[in-house]
């Protein structure tokens, strides 16, 4: 079959060795030197250029290099009777457990209270809090919910959940629906955001939410901008509801030079990079995709298009 | 039997409740209103007051509410034919971990870079490598890097360890002595000291040691300010031989405000707060030692004089 890569932002150069080991039957073209454009079966795709995908007729799958589709679905040029695959990588779910693990800690322990002493040259001690004395609330019980879940309770943390319908996860206390979030707000210390960003799930950290969470706790973002209404969170970490916000992704990127997050004490950002799609461990789920369609069977990880994700 | 608590440091009001709940045969005293000191059986110490161990001529028992014992040992009026026990606190341990964990994600993950950028709005993106790229040598095996080393293998980092003696724990290529030390610090990017402090553990972090690492690595410094000599440590870090110290521990604590790690832009400083003992587990020890004594059976986790630890 023939493989055409379309990424404005994906270097080819990092995919292509790896997949050319693994796939030795298939052809592989990098946009724009595609060849014939009817002959493409596959396209691999990481925000493909404009117009890129409606070049190709015969597609039989979209196979996008990340988790997140969104960007994708918003995209006008998106073939929809096309099968539109997510890739689910092992190691940007590995990469993911460790950043939230990471925010958890700084909160739990202090860190970011200590950072603050260091400047001050002040040493002074704050109680130490164990684990099981925390309850960590995870909106989205997926494929990085439902690993960062039994993680955090291994070492010792409470886990909540959350998901659109309901899940059931080692180790982890899940509810559903928007009457669950309400009763699961108020014991949340941590709220760390994993969710697709859907109709449903847009602004869902806003005022209403926020105020649901015992006064100073701490808001984990590393899903999608839209998940946050800022204005509300701004309020929330200056009124001390929210002590702590760990951003990584924001409506705008890069996030615009005058917005607060920049400069407000009570946030730590970091510029979309809580998990990156690692290319060593990504291959081993396209490649099973581009297998099974070899052989007649369904991919894996096919997107609802009506869900969004 | 007569217990008393002896502590410049650690408040009985946080201890005592738990002990003569799980304790209930025993008469606890808190010094100095220790009754007859002749009828004292068994110390519980953390930095007893000067001599007040010696005023005690009957004990049968030195329990330490804390894990390291260099300073007890230091003490002049330690009465050296009592057996003394070390305390193998749970929470303890488990918040040792955590501290561990969250310093060397800071580092994999480029978190103190990206506070840095987040100082001068800037949104730049740096490699993100995978846990499996990095090789953590733990310094010492025994309770904390036995657990701490395990931890950091489930995450999918190499790990390293080195001993006194020979140790095998899962999940971590181990070796000993110094040849064993000077071939572990070429490979390893972040090294973790978690040695007790004794004459041979001392300084053991100096220039040879540190210029063995690879260029552009971390030091975790979780376990006596001693181990470190700070000239050594702040010269390889202004030459960039070492990027990062985590550094907890100091020879004179608190730490002085004109020292140089306050402001070094390459050290985060935390004030001896990375595991602090936690009574509501270090009780279960302490208990059980108590009991043991009772019962003619030898307490655990006692103190080689001769070793340090």
């Amino acid at each position: 079959m023939n493989v055409a890569f379309l990424s404005t932002i994906e270097s080819p150069d990092r995919w292509l060795p790896l997949l050319e080991k693994a796939l030795p039957q298939e052809r592989f073209f990098v946009w724009p030197e595609i060849g014939d454009p009817a002959a493409i079966d596959i396209a691999f795709v990481a925000v493909p250029p404009a117009g890129a995908l409606a070049r190709l007729p015969n597609l039989k799958l979209v196979q996008s290099l990340w988790m997140g589709v969104d960007g994708l679905l918003a995209q006008d040029d998106l073939p929809r009777h096309v099968p539109l695959a997510r890739c689910i990588d092992r190691g940007m779910v590995a990469a993911m457990c460790e950043s939230v693990l990471s925010h958890v800690i700084d909160f739990h322990r202090h860190h970011y209270v200590y950072r603050r002493q260091q400047s001050a040259r002040e040493w002074n001690r704050l109680p130490q809090s164990m684990a099981a004395d925390r309850t960590v609330g995870l909106l989205g019980l997926g494929e990085l919910g439902g690993e960062a879940g039994p993680m955090l309770r291994s070492f010792g943390f409470r886990v909540r959940g959350w998901s659109r319908r309901p899940k059931s996860v080692i180790g982890v206390e899940s509810c559903a629906g928007s009457e669950g979030l309400a009763r699961m707000l108020p014991v949340c210390n941590v709220v760390v955001c994993l969710l697709p960003l859907t109709p449903e799930t847009r602004g869902i950290l806003n005022a209403a939410t926020l105020a649901l969470m015992p006064r100073g706790g701490a808001v984990i973002n590393v899903a999608r901008g839209a998940h946050v209404v800022d204005e509300d969170l701004l309020a929330a970490l200056d009124s001390g509801q929210v002590a702590r916000a760990y951003l990584d992704v924001f409506e705008t990127e890069p996030l615009p030079v005058e917005h607060r997050y920049w400069t407000h004490p009570g946030v730590f950002m970091t510029p979309h990079t809580a998990a990156l799609t690692e290319p060593r461990t990504a291959t081993a789920m396209v490649v099973e995709n581009i297998n099974r369609l070899r052989n007649g069977l369904t991919p894996l990880a096919l997107v609802d298009v009506e869900a969004g994700y």
